[in-house]
């Protein structure tokens, strides 16, 4: 396919699992979770009920850890049909405290990148989540000075980033969006006319997953690490 | 005291408990959480305990209704000393997820206050708490045609709003701010040199009380309801 990035002016920056690591740290309390609950039932089943609830209390809880704890604690009690001991639910606190305290470890070539980028193009970031969890990251990421905006977003749907763009007044074929997720960081943006590049990371949440079928009509350009943007961004 | 607010241009409101009911929920909330934990101690030492246990988790968590469940569970876990049932556990998720779920009641006065400003003033909304509960909040009160801009902060310091009045390019002297809590929507503007005026509700969580000492040298007015604003407003 043909890329032109000329006419952009701003580069957004999706964060977990593109400026730094998220998902690994969900999929290891994933295995523990199926750990403590391996007596009750098999881990294929613990994985999916845990899922299931994820994706029931979605709309609720929207995105981030406390939600995940929330979902953690509800299964273990579904799973073994009440009888978790508390020690166990004690435990699954304290997983899911760990993850909002663990360290953040930002990902190989993010910093050259922005270093690159910072004195030509209007820098942000569009995260979705919660908003704490996401600015304690990005404080503990170093990353902050290179970016001229913040942005936490409670969805990343075509409605959220058409508002966003338009409070910021950022022009549509003016923004390229930089992202892991196609569901969430590439194929809204494509639709309402404005530019996204995919940098694939090596584990993406089954509720980010969208059928290949989805994207055969849609032109994006796929990256094999976030420092092949400079070839296209001069 | 004399009150000048001909330099003002832009008007801030606080959300839960200035715009709409909220602490009643988190107060009718703990109610039935003592209820239910009743056995294991007094309703006094339940109350503290679960007090304790919030701000200990503040942090980490931050405000809004899923660090408060959390905080439910693991208060729950240490007053039974490990010896809750899981059916009351479970009662303690479906009392968070009812609050989530409430209903919105828009105080008495506020439409009517917010028709009369929106032709003169730029209105926008600024709360703190959980971004997704704060958002659909404001879409269920029917009250988001009258507001320019919502901004949900992770908190509510001097830095906070500094950074985001030089965000929205509003000058300090233009800006006025109203809410119920002295500690978080007044004396951090009367501090940065902006306005605010104080509209109590009849509610106020422990964790926003200050100490009457502490505004002995604050000079801000203090309404009882917030119809009297356009008394000041013109």
């Amino acid at each position: 396919m043909e890329v032109d990035f000329s006419h952009i002016k701003v580069v957004g920056f999706d964060a977990d699992d593109t400026l730094w690591v998220n998902e690994t740290y969900f999929r290891e309390t994933e295995e523990k979770f199926a750990a403590l609950l391996e007596g009750y039932e098999t881990k294929n089943k613990i994985d999916q009920e845990l899922f299931k609830t994820e994706i029931e209390n979605l709309e609720l809880y929207g995105y981030g850890i406390k939600g995940f704890m929330l979902s953690m604690i509800e299964s273990a009690l579904d799973l073994s049909n009440g009888n978790v001991p508390s020690s166990t639910l004690m435990k699954i606190l304290d997983m899911g405290k760990q993850m909002i305290a663990h360290p953040v470890e930002v990902l190989p070539g993010v910093e050259e990148v922005l270093t690159a980028l910072m004195p030509k193009y209007r820098l942000i970031v569009l995260t979705k989540g919660d908003l704490l969890d996401q600015e304690r990251k990005l404080e503990k990421s170093g990353l902050k000075r290179f970016f001229n905006h913040v942005e936490v977003l409670s969805d990343k749907k075509e409605g959220n980033y058409r508002g966003l763009l338009n409070n910021l007044q950022i022009k549509l074929d003016e923004f390229l969006m930089v992202g892991n997720s196609l569901k969430s960081d590439v194929i809204p943006l494509i639709n309402i006319g404005a530019k996204a590049v995919h940098v694939p990371f090596h584990t993406t949440w089954a509720h980010e997953m969208v059928h290949k079928k989805a994207m055969e009509s849609t032109a994006y350009l796929e990256l094999r690490g976030i420092k092949e943007l400079l070839m296209y961004l001069k």
